[in-house]
């Protein structure tokens, strides 16, 4: 069972690991917690990969002495948990150059498409595009976080929607069905006495908004997705969201080469309702060579095989589905 | 030495008190730490207060058994520290309600007026506004956090500038002095060579701000107020933040009665170069009957003689005065 190539999305709630043959077929593939050193910290993260890529060895009847090449897909962390620690940590015994970390971003962009030259994106919680260039990452934008950047991300919208709210119940903002929709999650009841010239409900729900850490406003992001058919706060947000994804897709001249999209919030949230309600964004993916992707696990697993041998579509292909197939298994 | 007040402003980095006879003159004055429970915790508050009240009663040659009333003005934290902890930790002996916890905003607001109707606003680190009716604070709005809303002051004027210096350094923005005005602040020099599709010094900038607590952003925003004259991102950003302040403003219809208003971002930021950059404050303030204020101290001394006896023009000038000259010799 020589010849194994390892593909690893080492993402920050949980890690998938897949083992497939130089010619695309998957034979195995493994779960782990959060794989992410930024998340959960190096060791957590390590022992993670590692417990992914032995279950996925396992499904496919070979050992880490079969194992020609690994790629682990990752956001963030370029200083933490080096290719050579998780080399170590596997037990791999091949040339160091075999085992190699690529961004998040490189990972999605080979889910959805084997062209070396385009465009990625990934709104989930946080947001961020890249223009990919010979196959490598060669310009990225947004992706600097909640308090920076994550423009029209889930967190970008739920910390919206929780604005709204407080505007609504202070009288600063417009009415809105997002306020009965936070309150409920919460567990509070509008109305109610007045202490200092503001609602009780307003201070339990500031105090129950600055209890959560802060990336946890992003659970309210469905909340806008479910209420904007009929309310005009949740739309206008929505259609922000939008603008704010188009000017990075343009930042990045989408429209060059196919443009590879995923993520919760791009997926749910963005084209959720089917046509996106931000006309600038319906302007950038207008014509667009516009690919879905889920995640990069697939993506990982094609840039382990670029290294072997050209992938065109009809390897690609094949490694989707055979992938698919033993994601259906369980994996 | 019997009939003195006490009046405090204990605010999150400092508590200043006053013992003042019931004529409005000042006679001893003292300082603490941090007197706000929510910043520094309950032992600390209290400490501090009593501390900056000893000051004061023993600069005006009093003891605590001369003291008939005692008024504390506190953002916030109407759970925290109850008048009658405040009254335990003095050895206060009178009737219970002669002590007196009122929120910030009603203290900056009679360091400003006399009227018992009218508005107030703060614009420091956050932002609030309130109209005070009958002597009391019958609407807030704003001031509800840094995450959450505080729109206008000088945290969210720190973060647009920390954000501007961001999207400039992707290219999703637009190029701005704030740039190098945030990377010398932090040591970080512009330039540098590119990894992972962007350049070191983002990711330096991201890391060194994200190791921050987010309230300290606030640090930036006097880069916006020096850059506006010249460069056209910060002077956005003022207009911004003045467009923010008088939708506060508007809220609780400013120009019915006196709007008296304070806080370090509005004296140095907003009215820092005279009009203010945005026409909608600017038509707010037209005609208003506007009243500066630099905190809440003389407030509560106002407040604690409006139980005594009625505060006119003449006897609000008198402790105004009389205040100022018991700062002036260190207070």
């Amino acid at each position: 069972m020589s010849g194994l190539l390892l593909a690893v999305d080492a993402g920050g709630t949980n890690t998938r690991a897949v083992a497939l043959t130089r010619d695309g077929e998957c034979r195995g593939a493994g779960r782990g917690a959060s794989g992410n050193p930024t998340a959960s910290g190096p060791v957590v993260a390590l022992a993670s990969i590692v417990g992914a890529c032995r279950a996925a060895l396992q499904g496919a009847g070979g050992t880490v002495g079969d194992v020609e090449g690994v790629v682990v897909a990752m956001a963030g962390a370029e200083g933490l948990l080096p290719p050579a620690e998780i080399a170590a940590g596997l037990g791999f015994r091949g040339p160091a150059g075999r085992v190699e970390k690529v961004g998040d971003l490189l990972g999605m962009y080979f889910s959805g498409a084997v062209e070396a030259d385009g465009v990625a994106l990934i709104a989930g919680t946080g947001s961020v595009a890249g223009r990919i260039t010979g196959g490598a990452l060669a310009r990225v934008v947004g992706g600097s976080g909640w308090l920076l950047g994550d423009g029209g991300s889930g967190f970008w919208a739920g910390v919206r929607v929780a604005r709204a709210v407080v505007a609504d119940l202070d009288g600063t903002g417009e009415p809105t069905a997002l306020t009965d929709g936070v309150l409920a999650d919460l567990g509070l009841v509008r109305g109610g006495p007045v202490r200092e010239g503001r609602s009780v409900v307003l201070h339990e729900l500031t105090d129950a908004l600055y209890a959560l850490p802060p990336v946890a406003l992003a659970r309210f992001a469905p909340l806008a997705v479910a209420a904007a058919p009929t309310d005009h706060v949740a739309a206008e947000l929505l259609r922000r969201a939008g603008d704010v994804l188009a000017h990075l897709l343009r930042t990045v001249r989408a429209g060059d080469g196919p443009l590879v999209a995923g993520g919760s919030f791009w997926a749910r949230g963005i084209l959720g309702s089917g046509a996106p309600a931000s006309a600038l964004l319906a302007e950038v993916l207008d014509g667009a060579d516009l690919r879905p992707a889920d995640d990069g696990l697939l993506g990982a697993a094609v840039l382990a095989l670029r290294r072997e041998t050209e992938v065109g579509p009809a390897l690609h292909a094949r490694a989707r589905e055979s992938l698919a197939r033993v994601r259906l298994s369980g994996a």
